[in-house]
């Protein structure tokens, strides 16, 4: 009995699972499954639009705990066909959701604090969520090699995930990455481009290219993809409410970048509400930004609509997009459920890291140290209610990111005796 | 209906769960539960005996597959107490099993290759599953205090695990570790001390500081806990015949430093065949060095039982133990399942780690690549059957040995535009 859409109801031809259609988000207008982004009427950004209209709450809750400890466990909300799990993908998710009793007492939250971990990811950052949709969409539009362009994570996940499925992979990067990344990315042996430049001109480049024969034929996840790649975050909303027993938490801080995490977390929320999955009530959705980048929080604070372009200076490195494309529906998001954006100092991100570390363990990378410090941050002003229930997304590696922490070394050196042992202060 | 052990069987008062005392290993000797290692009437290595009389094979598997995606679902199987999951630990495991066809391709493997990727762990090496158990021995014998010497992943898990749980952590490496494996160990914000000499040096002086009122109170995880901790590397045999569908693998190629790791894996399996939940069948188990500290594969080629120490010098700095304990117990397992103990240059570890990264999309540590060559050579040497189904270990992370694969970088650097591009022969 398993839940299944009703393929008649789709407008399209690819099998995509649930996914019915591509809709405007600003003007609603709708086109078959393919692979664009921007609509022709008004060029708003394309979102999936489901068919979820043959799901039965319990069946579907059912199948969703019987499947496999990865993201594809919700493969019936995904835009994936129904054997998904059969293919070859890295096959993300399902990441721990850390009871950070300690850094709870050290941040004086009484409500209960969670740390998404997602840097227990197969290329250790959240990345490998979008990107293995993304690779399912480029199976079904059939594409053979498979790009992007990366603040460091995503091209490490876009390379492993080339090279599980078979596809060729043709990345571009700042040419100024943190070393981990750099490597990480390079390892699984397709073509790796450093620009001369910022995310943003990257970026540019990427939707020039696309436009040229020289690109054709290429999948790019964030871009001509990204509806696709865009739904895989999704997935920590659904994972976070199920491994709190099918709650809703009451507040979540989450990094931004483009921005397109954080929305896909609140559409995923209402996703659950609406089948029933969870109950419904409110939930505060915090955006977290480095100062040295905080094109989004800027805007938040001065109240307005639109997001002014910064040019980034930040050690959060991978989070440094100053042209935010879901900016707009970040700022409208954080208003709507009574959330904030924020934005901490790199001092203050570095702390954080150390600060995550010592209470629980787990290593950050300087994304993880935003969102820790934010967090820290919105109680000490208020914005934040240390008496609610409260997850904080780790989305990285500390092993990405090690200058951050560079000063973290040895404590002390000594010669193989106890005399020395003694002599060092250890005893 | 959970299955439970009889308290009264246990000749000891701690509950760690099935552990009913520690035995022997050479003379049988039999002492209560407590944090001793050495046989005080042959100086043998303890072991954990248990009492699985009460468990009936199909309720056993039942209980398991229900329990979480961390090794605590074979709690009735560890020596930690029934409640294990409650308690702040790392709760390291289920890390995925990777049908590794694009290698097997490669590698002329026909019957069913995979990779048991454990740098999906929560410090990105499988010895999150014997601190893990460490910690629960630690906690159950009143330890505030967690020490061990480390080859470096040990150090970072330590570190990790204390953080979570409350425990004061004093860790010590070779003062000459990777910068990952240093900073990481570190940034937990326990005593990291750096050792002049190398891993046999350090292990020879915790050996001492144990002895020394300034040891008091500490925990040894890999000294006097290690009967504890080695049963960590069981679930690494229970995890790979659970996701192969209860079935035993027909080989398996494990890494040897001091050896541990192998001899719990083939005591695992031999728990699974005794307690009914997999058939028996014959399995080989393979061990896997670095040519440049490989005192159990030159024993073995030498047809000796004992093994001679060698002062190691090679990258894969995680294997690099020259006097491993476990090593004559190794050297029987090869032996009687028919295995083999082999080794690889440090060329060939580098070049198996780009193998494994460019078929599978999983980036190994140096360990990792020394378990992918060594198969490689098996297979080409006759030792290793390829029609058969074979499980390789990649037990680390390749972020944490960058240096391995520092060539590995950029396949181009170019401005952002379409021309640039094209010059770079990149169209
Ligand atoms: C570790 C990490 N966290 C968060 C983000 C934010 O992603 P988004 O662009 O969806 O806002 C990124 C983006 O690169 C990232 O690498
Ligand atoms: C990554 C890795 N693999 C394997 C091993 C081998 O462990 P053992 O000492 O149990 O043989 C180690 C030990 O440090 C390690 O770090
Ligand atoms: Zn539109
Ligand atoms: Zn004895």
């Amino acid at each position: 009995m398993a839940v299944q859409t009703v393929a008649s109801t789709t407008d399209s031809t690819v099998d995509l699972g649930p996914a019915a259609a591509l809709s405007c988000r600003e003007c609603g207008h709708r086109v078959p499954l393919g692979p664009v982004f921007a609509c022709e009427e008004c060029f708003g950004p394309l979102e999936i639009a489901y068919d979820f209209s043959a799901y039965d709450t319990e069946e579907l809750r059912k199948q969703i705990e019987a499947g496999p400890a990865n993201i594809w466990r919700y493969a019936p909300l995904l835009p994936v066909p129904a054997d998904v799990a059969t293919k070859p993908n890295i096959n993300p998710g399902w990441t721990q959701l850390v009871k950070a009793d300690n850094l709870a007492r050290e941040l004086g939250v009484t409500g209960g604090l969670y740390v998404k971990d997602d840097s227990g990811n197969p290329t250790h950052s959240f990345k490998d969520r979008v990107v293995a949709q993304a690779l399912e969409a480029a199976r079904a539009f059939g594409f053979t090699t498979l790009s992007c362009s990366s603040t460091g994570n995503l091209a490490g996940a876009v390379g492993a995930a080339a090279a599980r499925a078979g596809f060729r992979s043709c990345v571009f990067i700042p040419h100024d990455l943190e070393q981990g990344k750099v490597v990480m990315a390079a390892v699984y042996g397709g073509e790796l481009v450093g620009i001369e430049g910022n995310y943003d001109d990257v970026n540019r480049f990427c939707s020039e290219l696309i436009g040229d024969p020289a690109g054709e034929g290429w999948g790019f996840v964030n871009v001509n993809l990204r509806p696709y790649y865009a739904e895989g975050s999704k997935t920590l909303a659904y994972e976070i409410c199920e491994q709190l027993g099918w709650q809703l938490p009451d507040q979540l801080v989450v990094p931004i970048a483009s921005g397109s995490q954080l929305t896909k977390i609140d559409k995923g929320l209402q996703e659950l509400i609406k089948l029933g999955l969870v109950e419904d009530k409110p939930y505060k959705i915090f955006g977290a930004q480095a100062e040295g980048c905080s094109p989004v929080s800027t805007a938040y604070k001065a109240g307005h609509d639109v997001v002014r372009p910064q040019k980034p200076n930040t050690i959060a490195k991978s989070l440094a997009i100053g042209n935010p494309a879901d900016g707009p529906y970040v700022l409208d998001i954080a208003r709507r459920t009574g959330g904030a954006v924020e934005d901490v100092t790199d001092e203050q991100v570095v702390d954080a890291i150390k600060i995550l570390a010592r209470t629980e363990g787990i290593f950050a990378e300087t994304a993880g140290g935003v969102t820790v410090g934010v967090t820290k941050k919105l109680i000490e002003n208020g914005l934040l209610d240390p008496t609610k229930t409260t997850v904080v997304l780790n989305t990285g590696d500390g092993l990405k990111t090690l200058d951050a922490v560079a000063g973290t070394g040895l404590t002390a050196t000594i010669r193989p005796n106890l005399d020395s042992f003694r002599e060092a202060g250890l005893a």
